[in-house]
């Protein structure tokens, strides 16, 4: 860390902290310029945001050098998560992609959906149980029955299911139906979800929300990770910016930024990132040109009459054409699908 | 509602939007132009979300009218709003000063605090007993030991008690200590959360998320109107933003929108939105300056040892300063303080 | 257009909306719903924001229907528009690679560029002579010797050339040596220099400016095309958001909006947007599989000599990785280069 | 400086870092942490940014300590700077009121503008001769016949005026009518316009950038300061977030944060900034609680009759009400209007 004194910190201010700074266990080296002090702070083991150095007479600004995440960080840990659901290996060589509609609606559209994504190379089955509506007067999602209703189509189809968990309360309930617990945007920064799903063991997807940086996000897996959890796999989902032609703004760049600072797996949701299904292919295939360890695609047998989102989700015919560019993009870029 | 149809829309789109909307109970209006076919709709009681018109073929865009949230619509209720808590209104003529540590650290801090903030004219007392870090490695908060001194610091000072819920399964405890119930940003789109709250018919502070729009900050409050309570306090607490010399940009222009899209009462937290201790003062008084019914502040007794967001925090005499300009600022503006 | 009006507007204050409306040619349809009137205006001829609707009384919103630009859009003409430039045809089926460094430094510098990036595969050379930097005190570019320099390697390699015009005085110069005439991103909304650059009858590369909305990105060009000029290639160069990884957000989802919107071709800046050479690789891969009709890289025979933003130059070995990876996506997504 | 080494960094990319500083002229400290190692650099006169350091192998990031602008900062300057033009003093203790029509129309406007404002306590007149347009299709100006109008109508009244330049050429004609010469946030850099505008040795009124950064706005101020003339106006009228009640987001914060890094009087627009005549009376009261020197406004004899911008346009009696309040909370925070 370096602690940077504001021009007018005046000798007694500097020794403050620097025997805060002693006291906490840390070296420090002064530098003195000709405006301005500067220290070189050594030894970050405790969270430095805790001493309220910036809260110190004539402390200007405090920069961190070491991020603040640590298991979650490329420093700790070189080589790439690799994570096993089923037979399916996420942040391997191959390019996943999870598919389904946006919530359970029915029997037979779950069905329908898990073994039309299944034939068109799908790996893995999503689909909401549980939905995170912004208003109340939407449709909130079948709940149980949607769960029951995904694992009938596991069953047929042998795909692994990833569905969401909105709360501690009903989490049990969805971790013993899900093969992948994903947390939603929304839940990014719920830190008791987080940590209860850690415990769990299982798989978590975990969504970026459209306002949080990188490193908050990687915060946010930190929280799993620190309960004991490695399986995280990040999702980027689209930022909130002052663009109105989609829904959020896709952050592509997110893709290998997240991969040079952290070596867990990263997939990417081109459907609630546009909320325009006719710019899901363009973004999908972008997505894997990028680097992204696989997709989370909104499918429906018949979009025009969805519950939920039917304008961002691909109708079957529209899937099968994103599947045959998405594997033809990931060879292009060494990858497969 | 108005649904414009594409320019290459044909008669056979169009009727099938049509004839969906009257099976819905709509009436439909049609403007056939030179270019393009626009329906205006009528009669909107189904969350029209929920037709999935996007999804149809030949529409090209779907553009509400009315806004999606009701209760907490001006037009549905068009007299203020006041909330009672103890003999305190929010709402009402006067400007409330909400103010108190980050986090309750110790019995001795709160009660100092309490007592000081009391005396500087402040009417509730805040406080963090169960605290959303961004970081797992930094403190918590002290729970229901937090908890059990602010009800001691209450008995103390008279002063009602805002304090943050994180979660369904604390919930009920926190409900117990407080008089205010806080939401905090990161929850605003919790909805089982929202739900739960709205049920035990305790006024709730509801802070707006970082990324929400006032609409989407509105259907929030919508969830908690829609559960039987009509006791909601909107509090601004900043946007994200490109801007980096304060931690989240302070969107006081809500204030006036919210104002008049909403008979609901509105606060303002600058200690949140700048993250700088020096910069609360003057946006305190622009919160009141710009209509706000009341104040969110950090206070510690000695910021430089806060366990908390220190370097936010006013000390004592920075309080007792801001205490006086504000209530000039309130009696200009027509209120008092 | 629609103009919703308010639902405490009267009868009077329609109808004076309605004979203002009638009054500048427009007919207009009127949708009296239980809360509100809607009034649905065809024959958008006179620029309605004209007609100042917003600011009579008992008027909620004006909805544009038509898209405020013309001669830019789709529906205008519905065929791609091809650019030729020597023997290159941007917005065709291949995807051109713009390359060269940030900054003309030097004879050597350019000349050695130029060579580099012809043999690499690059079909136009770019170099900026005048430099729009943030600072006063940081180099402002060659200038005249720049654009000499760049018209050599011209000669030498047979690469057309793009070269930025930061104003109307130095524009004549500028248009003398470039094939195509870069507007930069600052300039964007930099009316009288769009105007009198138009006038010149040369291809105009036209960068987003990073608060631009595509609309108004859109809206820039077609001050081009309305002055009679309609060589336009859009760049997509990365928008402010309140991400601090990557220098800007590179908006790809923007190239599949634009490319349905207008008939212009796109091409896409991943050194400016991303300022860091490493993730200029795969967001370069990303651009091209998104749709891209071309790139705009900065190389630099040294880039940790660079005068002018070393950091998100790429060396020579990292352009000619860069070069092979993009062959193969334009090849998976049915393109070649 | 700090420049932070990667934690793979080896001695020899530690050492040519080093030695390319001390050659450039600086002293450095090394600190030696047991990750990475940081380098404490010391005389900073030459523009670091020049020396493209982050492009050398093995630097993580270079953090700067003193801000990239000088003249226009704080430390060089430590008392406010105040400019005076005719009997004003901006940056005293006096806020200010520049008030007029968004644009110059026709004779009788402006007059009738120029009376009713200055009556009502108005100390500068504003209005626009040369406007930036969005559309190519809008109103652009009256030109010099506008400045014609504004010159009259200072002789009326005796009202400073303050009007726009668009461009270097048409700049000297500008410069002779205005009293202030406003340079449009979507010039703000543009850089040849800047130093030219400089050399005019008049007041300028440097708007902020909707995308602009505090730091990119002062970096646009030193063009000015470095070209001789210490006598720059900020401007805040709001930057471009997401938000979409209000046209941009006026960021008050910008207010104390300029203060405190710059000796620079700051204004406030709040019309251009909400885009709404009804939300500029409480930000106008709001800027000035924040510590505006002064306030930008649009007034329209006939709102719902101008050709630009009329929606945000106060109407005479809205102006007179916003001209008493805003007198009341500068009484309120020490100061008069």
């Amino acid at each position: 860390m370096i602690v940077i004194m504001s021009s007018r910190a005046g000798a007694r201010e500097i020794e403050a902290v620097v025997n805060r700074l002693k006291g906490a266990g840390f070296e420090v080296h002064v530098s003195r310029g000709a405006e301005q002090t500067v220290l070189g702070v050594v030894g970050e083991d405790t969270p430095f945001a805790d001493l309220a150095l910036e809260a110190m007479p004539g402390v200007e600004k405090v920069v961190p050098v070491l991020p603040p995440y640590k298991l979650a960080s490329r420093s700790y840990k070189s080589e790439n998560t690799v994570i096993r659901v089923g037979n399916v290996e996420i942040g391997g060589r191959a390019v996943h992609v999870m598919a389904g509609p946006c919530a359970v609606e029915s029997r037979e559209q779950v069905m329908a959906c898990a073994g039309l994504v299944k034939s068109a190379g799908a790996s893995i089955l999503r689909g909401g149980a549980f939905k995170p509506r912004t208003s109340p007067y939407s449709f909130q999602g079948l709940e149980k029955e949607g769960l029951l209703y995904l694992a009938e189509a596991r069953s047929a189809t042998g795909l692994p299911v990833v569905t969401e968990a909105l709360d501690i309360s009903t989490l049990p309930l969805v971790a013993e139906y899900a093969d992948i617990i994903q947390i939603g945007a929304r839940n990014m920064q719920n830190f008791p979800l987080l940590k209860e799903a850690a415990s769990l063991g299982k798989p978590i997807l975990l969504k970026r929300s459209p306002a949080a940086t990188v490193e908050e996000w990687l915060m946010a897996a930190e929280y799993i990770l620190a309960g004991g959890n490695g399986q995280v796999i990040l999702c980027e989902r689209g930022i909130r910016t002052f663009n109105g032609q989609t829904r959020y703004t896709l952050d592509l760049s997110a893709v290998p930024v997240v991969k040079s600072l952290s070596h867990l797996p990263v997939v990417v949701d081109p459907s609630h990132a546009t909320g325009k299904w006719r710019y899901v292919l363009p973004m999908a295939r972008a997505a894997v040109a990028a680097g992204a360890d696989g997709l989370l695609v909104e499918v429906h047998p018949d979009p025009a009459r969805a519950l939920c989102d039917g304008q961002q989700a691909l109708c079957p015919k529209a899937f099968l054409a994103m599947m045959e560019d998405v594997k033809k993009v990931a060879g292009a870029v060494g990858r497969e699908c």
